[in-house]
């Protein structure tokens, strides 16, 4: 009989084998994005299928999953081992719903999916892309199927992205929330309007990149555990703790489009640069869920980073390193411009207030491919619609319409909510900090942030997947997630800038 | 029953699979050489041992021994499809031979030589290191039982780089040659010197980068499926024939640094660019042998890169972008300086004659090690003594003595040898080309080199692992491995430099 340590000593050494697996694969994927020669792409393809389907596969042996048996039916595990294994087992128990077949089918699937969405772009044509959506989107309900639900399919891809969330309860949250924001927007675009041309004009890219780099110096992202790179959309990456990966792009003609997206990057980098070394490769080492994930790049992107309390620092350093396109610019006005609200095509470019329509409208639409009262066909007539009907934009053409965003030639179905979930816990978050951080706005006036990550770090970061997203807010907050903290930084926001 | 198409294509993909794995290992080598934070070294190493645990299992298993069994006894394969049948059965069997446990051993071993290494370099001490290199050495005489060998240990592990290479051969070889290398290094000193610190100016490191940059697309390097970058010891590295990548390093005191290493690793790279792709994975998709591509590197390097025909179409492009540095050196004093012979130090630095005083020495003492009349602690004593009796230079300290080559702390004893056959089998190959390419000089006089690497895709690229370098040899030049090209080859050279 072995005794416990040396049964968790194995389960862990297998997690660890397996996230090596993992993580190599993110390496292709990442080199991919940034580095790969144009030839090199049909082979990577390959490469990343033959990843993925032996960590699927390592993930499925019968001796982990007895393993985990043995483990669960052990009284004097800790805490925290108790955890992993719980954890383990839940995503072990729903890897084996997959057939390998299936595993082969969906990759094989997203990749066509994935080359006919970049076509269908070029060519500004939805049709280049409709069949291979569709069979993804089959796929995908099939997957629904195999995962199993209640009341909605739409609900087993969601709780892939983000445990226990419902159709019911995003609903539920989207009808507290929508009317207020419809409310505010109506009352911002009747006031004055905000200028934020200066933002537009030329930035060079040297200079801009230069920027960027120090900026996340300065919020502490370890650059010894860490490396930003160009790509064409910015993404983040972590490898382990030690190896996290941001990537960003520049517009010379938009000094917003590099930089706050550099901020949000940081925001994912620094809590997977938080997350506990030593739970390499098992649950307590990986971020709760997505929205947690997301609610640390928008509090650093928007709670922070679109503070006026942020650029009180900034700003100076800003007028000299670019002073043509400053100097006549004041703090005051380059606050008021960089959150500017207006209603626009593009969700990555949308003011925090507009941002949630994009999002509802995505919701919207893949609940009904889901539930089947929408086809693949109606998604730009139905896209267009609501657009007009939400944020009152034609939209011109369907590259900056249903083609703008890459998730669904992902598969990824289920995951634009949690972009949502992300805000409204970063605003539930901050409001949390700032209680607990009494000088924390000096601090940050004063150029210093890092009592703010040490406080995420201490309270979020290292407690890797212990608690479910509800949970983890509970334990910082007080209370379970409630929007009203984010529909209140708005009106706290926008008030003051647009004197409602 | 199986169709042989049937069993040939099953033994494909499960080598294509297993490709795919050590490709992206590659992967994961590249970019701890290139990208790498410095924290994230030591998860790297556990990936880098999981991916080659992987494929070392996936390639031992007993299914894959069977379907080439089973193919072996096919009648009805083609000629390339039995010579795929049999190189991978030579390499299943040798692979079979080691035990996981010693794959294991071995890695952590070398991890650790390496890093004490890195270490000892710093220190400048060599008894830093010694512990951990003498585990490794112990490790490989190990290795040279396993594998067994006929007469010599050490024929076990040079048949590692070089299929057939005995010591009785490379003995013959050496004896051969060295006695005219040192006749003309004799007469070389006592003649005139010529002048090369020209070369030692300052070179702006953007500069040279452009400039190395040009070259390599000059030589034909394809762009599109490959990509150079900087790390600190220059390398090539394939992940399959349309994504091979090269890098570099700067000596912003040395113009020759760069430019005849970027050179070097375009050798090598046009030579996996040139693999045929159809073959990914399989014997004939890979290179022929080490000495092969080195004869590949050193071709271009030294037989067209140090060749005058080259730099008369190349040098008053490089006199217009280095002015200052050029304007008063003429073609001629440019082609001498980069031809100087100057006995040296360093093996990567060496100029192509005492180069093979480099070779031999390391040759001599890993023969030596391996049969154990000479322990790891001898290792400086011998490499000075023999340094001093060679070339007659004083080794001031290790570091750039015998501590300056990394591939002990790789465990690559046998390695050394192959760079003096890529010599050698260059000045055969090129010698060749010449004759069946009657314009080659003048083309490359004009800047042309497209002809000479077609020569070389068609009788060398292409033909993958289809013969041994012998019998490549023979086909491509009419006879076997002959030092007389490369002597005479040298004489030519520097008896026209020296005027001897």
């Amino acid at each position: 009989m072995s005794t416990t340590t040396e049964l968790y000593e194995k389960y862990r050494d297998k997690m660890r084998f397996i996230a090596d697996v993992k993580n190599a694969n993110a390496v292709l994927q990442w080199d991919q994005e940034t580095y790969l020669p144009k030839r090199g792409a049909a082979f990577r393809g390959q490469q990343i299928s033959t990843l993925s389907e032996i960590s699927h596969r390592l993930f499925s042996e019968e001796e982990l999953g007895n393993l985990l048996q043995d483990l669960l039916s052990k009284n004097d595990l800790s805490a925290e081992q108790k955890r992993n294994i719980e954890k383990t087992n839940e995503d072990y128990l729903k890897n084996k719903k997959y057939t390998s077949e299936f595993v082969r089918k969906l990759s094989e699937q997203v990749n066509k999916a994935f080359h006919s969405w970049i076509e269908s772009r070029k060519q500004d044509s939805f049709s280049v892309y409709e069949k291979d959506l569709d069979a993804l989107l089959q796929l995908k309900k099939q997957e629904a199927e195999i995962l199993g639900y209640q009341h909605h399919p739409y609900n087993a891809l969601l709780d892939e992205y983000e445990k226990g969330a419902t159709v019911e309860l995003l609903d539920k949250t989207f009808n507290n929330l929508l009317p207020t924001l419809k409310d505010l927007l109506d009352k911002i675009l009747k006031s004055p309007q905000v200028d934020d041309t200066f933002l537009k004009q030329h930035f060079p890219k040297q200079q801009q990149w230069a920027w960027g780099m120090e900026l996340i110096k300065h919020l502490n992202f370890d650059f010894d555990a860490g490396r930003q790179d160009m790509s064409e959309h910015p993404f983040s990456v972590s490898f382990n703790c030690n190896d996290v990966r941001i990537t960003t792009r520049i517009d010379e003609n938009d000094f917003g489009n590099m930089t706050w997206s550099c901020i949000h990057e940081t925001g994912h980098a620094l809590y997977e640069q938080g997350l506990p070394e030593e739970q390499y490769g098992l649950p307590l080492g990986e971020a709760c869920s997505y929205s947690i994930h997301e609610s640390q790049s928008r509090l650093w992107e928007n709670n922070v980073g679109r503070s006026k309390h942020f650029w009180q620092h900034h700003y100076p350093a800003l007028q000299k390193d670019f002073p043509e396109q400053f100097q006549n610019i004041s703090a005051e006005q380059f606050y008021d411009g960089i959150n500017k609200v207006q209603p626009s095509l593009i969700r990555t470019e949308a003011d925090e207030l507009t941002y949630h329509f994009h999002v509802y409208i995505r919701y919207e639409l893949e609940k009904k491919l889901l539930e089947g009262s929408l086809s693949t066909h109606d998604i730009p007539a139905y896209w267009n619609e609501h657009y007009k009907k939400f944020l009152d934009v034609e939209v011109p053409n369907n590259k900056n319409g249903c083609l703008q965003d890459v998730h669904w030639s992902h598969g990824s179905f289920g995951y634009f909510p949690t972009y949502s979930l992300g805000s409204f816990y970063a605003a539930q978050f901050y409001q949390a900090a700032k209680t607990d951080l009494r000088n924390l706005e000096t601090e940050i006036q004063n150029g210093d942030t890092s009592s703010l990550l040490n406080w995420l770090r201490q309270n979020i970061h290292s407690k890797g997947r212990f608690f479910t997203s509800e949970e983890l807010c509970r334990q910082v907050t007080g209370t379970g997630l409630d929007v009203r903290y984010f529909i209140n930084y708005l009106l706290d926001k926008y008030n003051s800038i647009y004197t409602l």
